[in-house]
């Protein structure tokens, strides 16, 4: 070990204020701090670019705590450093309510915290995303302006969940060489040693998937720093597998799992203080510390201000278009745009799937906004998500707009993420919405950060037809609308279907989740206003001849089907009103009094969706008819499929007409 | 290429029925089956060891198409090799509804699907499940009666999904050198070739993980034999890389994406035809071909009927042991002991938690079943799903109970189903009751085949505390009770969490989940009565004191709270009963007079639980109160918490009492 002393009380310092935050909540993992404190202690010492007073910074390098259980390290570099809103208190009521301090890092909660992390493997995804990021950012506005490096610490669980080979094989493959990897690999996990569980070689396992690695031991802070500038050369993603002792000075603990999740206790954290040679108080950190680490903290102000004058003598033009994209505005002339072009589609009246609506929706979208990044878990000509615009994005031109994320939706919906919260660029992807199960991990994270990503998720029921029940959703809106802060829209048509883009693009602090048909449906939306339906999540489509003795609620495919019903029942003399229901979180928005009004005091209420009737009790009472799915779909010939499972516009009439008599 | 003509035509057998069954459906996926017809030719005429005529024989080689998508390829083999229930009739009607022959396989369809697979990387994960679950019952009960291998046919996309990480990690700790999964290394998936999204090394990667590999011509069917016979002398899983070509024979789409989803169409399947020398009608296969066929469907008999005469030598004991965990019939005395522990609980009222109230049952439960195997996601200590009698299965002890599956909450679901569904052992493992969203993909398919599996999943609430929004579950319930034929159960002490374990174990055709407190909870069940009340779904645990006013449904930890409110109400003057809800599902099984029972009639309805209200208006109707969550959870201690997100007793008589006036 060749440290200084300065640089180990350095190291120390995150040590012990995490030791100790752990100890007065009587609640976290103090055993990552310990052990990673030496790796955060040469990154953010001598590496990383930061200003902790513009921490919006859009050129800074961004630093990811995949391992977000140590989130006492973050949380004692971004006090040390100087964040002005992670005071000493704020370390003190870690993990108390209201505090920033939560018990993982919680994006929003303090600045400095890039991304929520705490589910394992997470933080690794979206460090794919903003490294790729970077990528396309200085393809389009240049090294003067973007130009910085992505690093990440992970633990031996970051690299034992699934997602960790998603966002390996395709960092690896689209050679994202400013992506560094630290590997805490310190050999524990909660249940004991990792070989209770895994013998992987993980660098063999990265270098597989294109990545250069290297190992180090993890509390030599020279041999980390040099291992760090041999990443910097490489013209591949790198991986620095480093050799920790959890714990690190814990006399009795360290290197077990007994130090992973649980305070050191008294004794144990005396014996560390005394081990490594920590004097002060708890919470105080001697002040030549703290002042070598605020020194730290202003490493980087030549650096902003020498790229803030770079920004300010850029062409104008760029550098409005790099403070819009940056800010996340759309465009001028977007609404004006949508607004054109459903005019044009209720004029046109397309009958095409929805999953085709939105591949022209993006046409026009793509158009206008250049910051969209599109792509598909391997099923773009099934999910409809390439556009004229958008071609590969490769490791020869990342100045492109579409990513093959290939058959990775966990990853790719992580990465997503991380487009999103790198900033500048607006990711939309998709996979069947059957195969939103295997997103879910990284969906919730959309909505727990509140984040615009937009999910594009198509063969949306049983209409998808013959490939069966285990690529037919049936729970998939119930389970996707059952997540607070999403929203997920189901259109009934081309004109629905571009008003809920333009939602999902103008929605900055939401994700929003497409559910969009296979089969062709024709246009509803026949009569042209500029006013945006969907954004009431529900509304009377069609209105009943006289005094209404049915309204029947739809989305997306089965409007058509309550349209034909309506039809029916109004010539069996019985006033019928359609609402579709594209968004039910947006419906849940509006005033009581437009709440009521849409729900209406038909004596009949009856919903139509082939879906499962979760969540629909809302709208139709207890006593309501719902026409739809009660178990897992069928094999077969979409026609065949909606009269199997009763989901017609005569099962809809026979229904209502039952509870009329 | 070595192939005999003979054996070409059988290869070609499959090509042909396969892609005639596709073209007739006007649906479907013939690239697989056609490029992939050598290797199952090799292995289904050469070394699986099956018994068409007796699909169940507990001793056969399980054979999983991973890549589902290529079901033709499976049902092809299962016609050929003479399957009863696999006419040419199901051949015709691929992907017709009713038939057996859906557009992936789906478990119980047809004999000889060992298990449900098209969403990727599945079969892989169950086949992990299926080679361990052979070697424990072999040392249970000895190569007599357990020797057999799992075969896998895993494509390019089941290798992209991260599952397939997860299955191959554990795998390659575990040894199980019985495992052979041919990689059908075609280079194209469906947005074209593999290298729009992935360079990986595959066989580096498996490697990595402690595997055994090899690569073939996989056209080459003599050194695909070459390399099973190397296969099978290994200490490790062995993963053979085969290359092929996909839709292998059609003259211009073999070897493009073009010929992965898609019928041939007319003029491509001629020239197929035509290149590889078939003249057969479509649907026929030339008698000698069938002939030769049918013979290797009859290779096993004499294996089969040692197989059977060593059965029938065993010691009776071992025998009947050995048929009745076969049979998947649970012990004598299971429910008698399940009684006499619950007599036990009501007089002694422990406090606990029900996590460990579960710990507990599992310690009566595993002392009686001794076929089930527990495990968790890296989080014993906190799932409580280790008991005195399950110790590490490890490659060196495979006789033992319990799976440290490592921090892998998908792979692990899917070799839980593997487990099922090979017959003989009950799994249960667990993770935190948020992580199901990554176990997600494969607890559905449990679901799907309606397999016995259940799933621990702890930390079910706010009530978790400290480890913040990441970690508290507020939508999962809704999420998992919206799957269909899943039971979730939600237990409020001791005694339900022992009556609802009953039901998991004996619900043969159903996946279970628990969803357990980490927080202690008194017992409420404090009168011993040998019914299991928890079956009902939903019961009536405390009557109020006259007509009700009130009705308090909840479930799990806000029991108590309910209870407590109860008691408010009742001292109020407002007489109030408290109905336990401890699984949605079970409730809508019973008779329509005991579910209006239960609900009654009181005026104001109460629902409590600490998640979101989706699927409560069923029970409190859209004018009930519903105390619970409407967003995400928060950092900080439980108490707190509970008060801070309004979900306690005072809150409910308040707004009970508000309702009333």
């Amino acid at each position: 070990m060749t440290n200084s002393e300065k640089s180990n009380q350095m190291a120390n310092a995150i040590r012990f204020l995490s030791a100790e935050a752990v100890e007065k909540a009587n609640s976290g993992h103090p055993g990552l701090p310990m052990g990673a404190a030496d790796i955060a202690t040469v990154l953010f010492t001598k590496f990383l670019k930061f200003d902790p007073k513009a921490p919006q910074w859009p050129d800074r390098d961004r630093f990811v705590l995949s391992a977000g259980h140590g989130s006492m390290l973050l949380y004692s570099l971004l006090y040390l450093t100087g964040y002005e809103d992670m005071t000493i208190e704020e370390i003190k009521n870690f993990r108390q309510l209201g505090s920033r301090t939560a018990g993982h890092p919680e994006y929003g909660h303090a600045s400095g915290i890039e991304t929520t992390t705490g589910p394992l493997g997470q933080g690794l995804g979206n460090s794919v995303g903003m490294a790729l990021s970077e990528r396309i950012m200085n393809a389009h506005f240049g090294n003067d302006l973007v130009n910085h490096h992505t690093y990440v610490i992970a633990g031996d669980g970051c690299l034992m969940e699934g997602i960790s080979q998603e966002a390996i094989a395709l960092a690896g493959h689209l050679k994202l060489n400013k992506l560094v990897v630290f590997w805490d690999h310190n050999n524990i996990s909660i249940d004991g040693p990792v070989s209770l569980a895994d013998n992987t070689d993980q660098r063999a396992r990265f270098e597989a998937s294109g990545w250069h690695t290297l190992e180090v031991d993890g509390h030599d802070q020279a041999a980390i720093a040099a291992a760090i500038e041999d990443a910097h050369k490489s013209d591949k993603p790198t991986m620095i597998a480093c050799r920790t002792t959890i714990g690190f000075g814990a006399p009795t603990k360290a290197g077990t799992n007994k130090v992973h999740g649980s305070p050191l206790g008294a004794e144990e954290l005396a014996g560390a203080k005394k081990a490594l040679g920590w004097t002060a108080e708890p919470f105080v950190v001697p002040a030549d510390i703290l002042e070598a680490w605020r020194a730290a903290g202003q490493r980087s102000l030549k650096e902003h201000a020498s790229w803030s004058n770079r920004l300010a003598s850029v062409d104008a033009g760029m550098r409005a278009e790099f403070e819009r994209r940056v800010a996340g505005d759309l465009p001028a002339g977007f609404e004006a745009a949508i607004i054109a072009y459903k005019k044009k589609l209720s004029e046109e009246k397309p009958k095409v799937a929805t999953r085709k609506a939105s591949e022209m929706a993006l046409e026009v979208i793509n158009g206008i906004v250049p910051e969209t990044i599109g792509g598909s878990a391997d099923l773009t000509g099934s999910n409809n998500t390439k556009t004229t615009q958008t071609k590969n994005i490769t490791p020869e031109d990342y100045g492109q707009r579409y990513v093959h994320y290939g058959i990775r939706e966990h990853g790719m919906a992580a990465a997503m993420n991380g487009i999103a919260l790198h900033a500048g660029l607006i990711p939309y992807s998709g996979t069947f919405l059957t195969f939103s199960d295997y997103a879910r991990g990284a969906m919730r994270l959309s909505c727990v950060m509140g984040i615009r990503v937009i999910y594009v998720m198509t063969h949306d029921s049983i209409g998808l037809g013959e490939d069966g029940p285990t690529h037919q959703p049936v729970e998939h809106l119930a389970a996707l609308r059952a997540i607070p802060n999403n929203y997920v829209f189901r259109p009934a048509d081309v004109v629905e279907t571009a008003e809920c883009w333009e939602i999902a693009l103008k929605s900055r602090k939401r994700p929003s989740t497409l559910a969009l048909t296979r089969q062709n449906l024709p246009t509803v939306r026949t009569e042209h206003v500029d006013e945006n339906k969907c954004a009431y999540g529900a509304y009377e489509l069609a209105a009943a001849s006289g005094k209404a003795e049915v309204t029947i609620f739809a989305t997306g495919s089965e409007v058509e089907i309550a349209l034909a019903a309506r039809d029916q029942l109004e010539a069996n003399g019985h006033p019928t009103r359609v609402v579709s229901v594209p968004c039910f979180e947006l419906f849940e928005e509006q005033s009581d009094d437009y709440k009521a009004k849409v729900l209406g005091d038909a004596p009949v209420k009856v919903a139509v969706e082939a879906a499962i009737r979760m969540g629909w009790d809302r709208f139709i009472g207890l006593d309501g008819i719902f026409i739809g799915m009660t178990g897992f779909g069928a094999s077969g010939p979409i026609e065949e499929l909606y009269k199997h499972f009763g989901i017609t516009a005569d099962a809809i009439v026979a229904a209502a007409e039952g509870k009329l008599k």
